[in-house]
């Protein structure tokens, strides 16, 4: 490559998740290819977020106003606090449709290996929330990972002996899922929390 | 996802080539996560490039200035031009630093199926600069599939007779590559091309 400013854009698309050096070079390619209609549009989306990107003060999730959208929202069930570990996690149950409370975002998980302690996590700001008299069930919707649980149990131990309920999803088989396809694990934990139909 | 900004944001990351609506997500949150350090220079890598890009009248070529750098090199041999399809394809010879000469990017292959004829592609400027005078010798550098094939066939038609001479990639075992993962046609050719020691 020839030239400074192409190679400079070439090299920041690199650094996204799921971009690599080839992969950039093409998105460079149909971003210069398409100029009025992915360049243009794609650099006013990033200028905007840029600008008016803030996080939340109540539950750290990301959003133009502060506080979010989602604790705005008189809608919502504010009894109900539902604990993630990052924002695209909220994104993930938002999507889903199927939860109508508020939101903590942990920003990560406890892990002794990358040197990541209670202080590095949104925690103080979540045991506050959880005590004070409006919320009512802490939901623990940490990743299935060993970080994960490892980080739910550590909440539990905090939240233990206060005046909410606590929750965790529920283990079993994806819906849609092949029982040949799954993990013991997954498998076990199925067989054990087995319903009545 | 609650918000109209950052949806946007993902919506546009996802038209970009090796970008879902997944990975444009976790595209969109390493930027905010990293506002100063990846969304800032990011912005300003696709504003420079926005502003000043430009196609080169002489080959086809993107650059900020117009003639673009390559053409402009005097240390370039003029002589010898390479035809290759893509800016992709300039960037890989270049980034292989084994080409000194100037290069003529076609903008595609003739493509029966998709509509693409030889008045789509950058050919009769290239017919111009081959029979200029300078210009001795014009690699086809196209690639080694049907449409790349056909289009040099095709431009070769159209140079025969001239003053120029002219070549075409050899084909061979790609360096380091192991011979019962190659397919029968490139075997065939770097048989039928075989060198002595």
């Amino acid at each position: 490559m020839s030239e400074g400013d192409v190679n400079r854009l070439v090299a920041m698309l690199a650094k996204l998740p799921g971009l690599g050096p080839r992969s950039a070079e093409r998105a460079t390619l149909a971003l210069i290819k398409q100029r009025e209609s992915l360049m243009y549009p794609l650099l006013k989306a990033i200028g905007d977020v840029f600008e008016t990107i803030k996080t939340c003060s109540i539950c750290f999730n990301i959003d133009t106003t502060d506080p979010c959208k989602l604790c705005q929202d008189s809608r919502r069930d504010q009894t109900t606090l539902c604990v993630v570990e990052d924002v695209a996690d909220l994104w993930a149950l938002e999507r889903a449709a199927i939860f109508s409370g508020v939101y903590h975002i942990l920003g990560g998980t406890l892990s002794a290996l990358d040197g990541i302690g209670p202080e590095d996590l949104n925690l103080s700001l979540l045991l506050k929330r959880a005590s004070n008299g409006q919320v009512k069930e802490v939901i623990l919707a940490t990743n299935a990972t060993v970080e994960g649980q490892t980080t739910a149990h550590y909440i539990v131990d905090k939240l233990r002996g206060g005046q909410v309920s606590i929750s965790g999803l529920a283990h079993g088989v994806p819906v849609g899922g092949e029982l040949n396809y799954l993990d013991d694990g997954t498998l076990g934990a199925a067989l054990k929390a087995r319903r009545p139909f």
